[in-house]
């Protein structure tokens, strides 16, 4: 393999990696945080010239409006801020992913982990407010959790979460800490520690409110080539 | 008030407290790391007395060999590492206080904390290894639990624990963190994170390893004067 | 027990939990922290329906309009950022518990404790501006002080008000780090460490800032059902 | 589902959980730090007579002689410290898991990581000392690290490894940071955080030194039910 | 060397370091960063009375406009947020300095750099969006950051790109940390921790966000006197 | 002593502690930060009928309006952010306290700190932009800082001033960090620590940013009772 | 002054500073910390020929032996673990300095702040378990305390003494940290913040265990040239 | 360039790596830590076969003797704990770096600086025992240093070193901070922010203790190909 001659098509601000489609089955993500509009919009033309589906996080409705008036099915979810434009037919079934959260805070970064994994051919579940203080609540979202292929668990503060979940369940989990709390929880460290010394084993944990990494891991996961 | 009438003794290392006895219901407690046997016997000699009980934490056999042989009534727990001297008839029941611990290895913390409440008229119950990880060995003792006033909760690693069960109880619990674990647990930090951050309120915590402190704070908060 | 069958109502954003207050003698607290009005009254009118009595934290004016509108006997305290609904009969006495905090910045903290303890049917006693820098004044409020049977202790700074107090008196208590402060008490982790330190047994710590779970955890320990 | 009526054997110091084979498809593992020889051979008793595979981690030559003298096909791992007991027929080929490390000191996580996938029924490549500093090593290695469906990255110092294989395959990386290294890798922290902050999606995170979570993650992504 | 003699002029606020050009072969830069405009420009006309090249950082349009009306060939640079006065004949060639950035958001951090070692008489290459979750982006540049006689690397998240570059070159490598990232990146200590952690030798290290600074180190090294 | 008959007066929000200028020799010191304007002006009123003198730190111009009003004779200085009212005759001359601050940034601290001791009856010498980058300017002024009975050294950044000033004089030095500089500076802690760590002794240091502090302490040292 | 010509002699492996005596009225001090017998042994020759007192401290009993053979009136205290060699007459008195310690383990620092104070012509009250746990002991030594022209405050754990001291006297406190403790003490850092963040002014701190630095600040606050 | 055709020999436990010195002019250098001494042996036998100069730091005498009875010009250095073998003809004169460190437990890193130094074709000056707290001793060496094309200066606890020399050269600076000191100089991190946030520009840093990072780097720097 002669990796220097690999397609990518450079924009002067930033290089649109065409083969990283081919690479890893998913075209190249725009991380939308600290961009104008208008580089979203360039970005957007140029990775949709060779793949059919793109996702931009961290986006703002100002960065939604250019886009939308060039792709007219792009879709704008208030909650996940983000921008996915999906030009396929529609799958009917694809692996199941669960999407688990805590409380109502988290649900930004659920959110975020759940359009990721729909738009990677994923049917996803997303369960909500079933944090551990009230266990029953998750208790009695079990036998919809275990059918389940792979989970996605968020949560903040103590972040306990992934072990409740992961010792109840025969799927692996991807722990996914995020920044609600307050004081102590310093801006989602204390669950991250939490979920990285979980006692329960089949736990594996990505960064602070990345839900966009635990939904592409989970895809991964599941969708073997 | 005139605080500075109140009773002390001096040992020239040390000054031997029999005020506090009066002022909280329980004797200096004698922290036994870092002394020579000879000065915790001649602290042990000089507690004792002004008081009818005495606890010695962090003690090692060598510490105890010189105290037993002036205080036959005097106790060595192994795993608690304690040296407690009783010189009171056994009480037959007092307020009952659980004390829950995760795994094998929390067992000394635990002990600690259990010795502690007992030698301060508690009857406690020692329920261990029902971390998180494995949740229905924990609701088998439930009902067990639910019948203590106060919650003694040890854990290490991610500790979850106190959260869990303070969202299945009633009692208030005292959580203790533990230095089980290893890599990011920092020798308890990430257990400890997690019991301030717990989503459940209705726990407090004690330091790391702490074990007699919660056993302590345990007896106070049931032993109404 | 089968924890699945337990009673709790979907909101969509959030699971209203009408078994918490059967479990644990109070009801499920809105942490009003990122919530909009409409969704905090929302969860007031659910909550309520199946208690007398309901606690909204950090909350705004902006929140308290609406409610106030339907439970006209809803309070706002200015300082503690607190909806209070309350719809049972004044009790006259209930067992004392004493607030006592170090500088007027604790004042909001404290407050949040005192109004969490007596819609918990405690009689609080506030003792205010009673830092260890001019400890006469402590002395001054101590027979008051003496009268508890749990003592919260708030203060940030370098946080040795509740060793000084514990060392004083026989009640335990909760102590509560606040954020106040700059440079190196990093936001409350100053007096986080010297609470979890103290050379005082008798003391047990909530997160940074958290008054509503230390006076949460009072009424719960002077509240034995 | 009645948690409570699972089973599981009290030994005394630990619970022996056979219902956890059932629920996940592997046995409890013994963590062998800070047990006696006595203890790792009672836990090993108990769990396999539930089950035909046994792993113990952290495991010295003192805890493997009594084990190897009751179960003659224990073997033990000088490397990765392991015991591992396993009394099926061996199977001829399974799902392809790659595990690759970045320097000799992280051989002792890696094969610990590889010791327990092969376990867990997958065939395991090992590929050792392709750290990024001599980057042409791991390409030479890259056909082979392509055919697996899931891939171990094993890395002390900064870290870069999993990063850098993510980008070339289109498997999802399991990475663990080494605690090799010294002055500011802070025992195995800056490795961590590197990977946690990955540009490249597609990759989950376990403990410091944790070879067997990972090695566990892995199995469970590639062994569906 | 009597140092006390040597020549500098006291504005009040600041002491304007005339030596400081004959010690070092530059002259004093000015960190705008809280300064007033009418600060810069007293700084600003003081330093260029005993220098024909002067730098402001952390500079604004607000600072800039009184500059260029006294100093017509002052240009303002949008991206790096310098000030730049050159009065000298533009020098053909230089020693090459390569620039080497891994993302779009590096980019102010890398500009401040290649500003800075061409006011100081380099040539600079820049080379951007070269991140190692693209690896095949970098080789495409190699033959370009080869002719370099030093090689500044610029990069964020989890700070990879200087090992990954040193192991490809003989020349070495200034390493600047960026604070691009959320989550555990801790505002650039991931990447920092990453650089000083490298595997491979001949890397060193500024403080994050110092593109400065690293420009100024990458000229030393290559002007020699 | 009985402690608790000592005077206070209590405002409702704070308690005025006359009894403190008997005591320490000085009244409480108003600390600005977070008080409305009617809260300083009423401690202003309450504090200045039993002193002569007050000092109130972080002020406001807000704040100093009201007061100004009241006090005419009360003056703000806009570097510092102090109020002042000094209703005696101005002293003469009192022991010499040099306060030397490595860059212009420092000066709000380094001014606090002058202010501080020159209303407890000092003689200041404030030497300002002396940092150790330029160490000619440091000995150029090293006459005048000989002539002190204590030292102030202000620094950000590296925090090296009071290190290399300790060296060169017989004087004890007060070592202030400030929260100047950015990246790994971690808003005052790299210079703290470097105080901290001095290879040179006779110095000892204060809070992040705290010039008061440092002027009270170094007030308290040369006067004498 | 032309620095460079001041006197010192080369070592080789050090350079004995004989100028240092002129500069700040007192020897080098030796650092036995990683030296050998040996090289302790040269030094104290070296240093004595040019001073009349020499300290050494973190001093092994291994280090005395041959120290002592030379110079027959060196002293070693076995809990300060310092040799004191001190050629002049034995002053009478000297200003006070009070060393006030809050627990037996806190001894060996407060040691060594006495005995280089007493080596420095101050003459040294030492106070020890006065711990703010029994706030009453320090009362009854106050009127001691109050006497001393300069206090420095030794104590571990949560640090409060210093504070509380601060509250009660005039004089300056100089705050020692020390390494006592366990969990969250995190060998001083807890005792250390705590001072740093006093509410009382007049204190500041040297590093932890720093017991040497402590009492050599001290000596020079109070023995003015 | 197709990279994975570069030649290297596996040895099982390493790959030795012969391009290395082609790309880089440099052998691959042995980390000896944790390596034992026949693994030592077989690598640099392996490394010698494609090179005549090779480094082991880290080295134990344990690992030296077999490395000599094999190669007879094979040296050890006590203090920097490195074995060097070094067949080339010895050249007379090269660039000059100077090593210069602060105190004498600075050694053994500023050694490993030199010698790595030295092996790389330059002349070494060593400048020792020059510490900010006697500035003079530093002014006695600066014509010395000054004679440099590069400095590697080594200092532990506050780590001014580097920013002093700065200022007073035009050479860069490689800044190495050391693990000595003690509490607050936490292994190294305290001298390691000082360096990082030095206000002299012209400094980069390699990790805490690195004595082979920076004399290699230095080597890069002066040694243009």
């Amino acid at each position: 393999m002669k990796l220097r001659d690999l397609p990518f098509q450079d924009l002067g601000f930033a290089k649109a990696d065409h083969h990283r489609a081919l690479r890893t089955g998913f075209p190249e993500v725009v991380y939308g945080q600290g961009k104008t509009p208008e580089q979203v919009t360039k970005l957007t033309i140029a990775l949709l010239a060779g793949s059919d589906r793109l996702l931009v996080t961290k986006a703002t409705r100002e960065m939604y409006t250019p886009v939308k008036e060039i792709f007219s099915d792009a879709t704008y979810d208030e909650e996940a801020h983000t921008i996915v434009v999906d030009q396929r037919e529609k799958s009917q079934h694809g692996p199941i992913v669960a999407v688990v959260s805590g409380g109502t805070s988290d649900l930004p970064v659920a959110r975020e982990a759940a359009i990721t994994a729909s738009l990677m051919d994923c049917e996803v579940k997303e369960i909500v407010d079933v944090g551990v203080a009230g266990i029953h609540r998750l208790f009695d979202n079990l036998p919809s959790i275990q059918t389940a292929e792979v989970i996605v668990a968020v949560a903040g503060m103590e972040g306990a979460l992934p072990s409740v979940i992961s010792g109840l369940v025969r799927a692996p989990v991807i722990a996914v800490p995020t920044s609600v709390g307050y004081g102590t929880s310093y801006d989602g460290l204390a669950a991250l520690l939490a979920m990285l010394n979980s006692c329960s084993p089949g736990i594996a944990v990505v960064n602070i409110d990345n839900g966009f990494g635990a939904g592409y891991m989970a895809a991964l996961m599941v969708n073997k080539p």
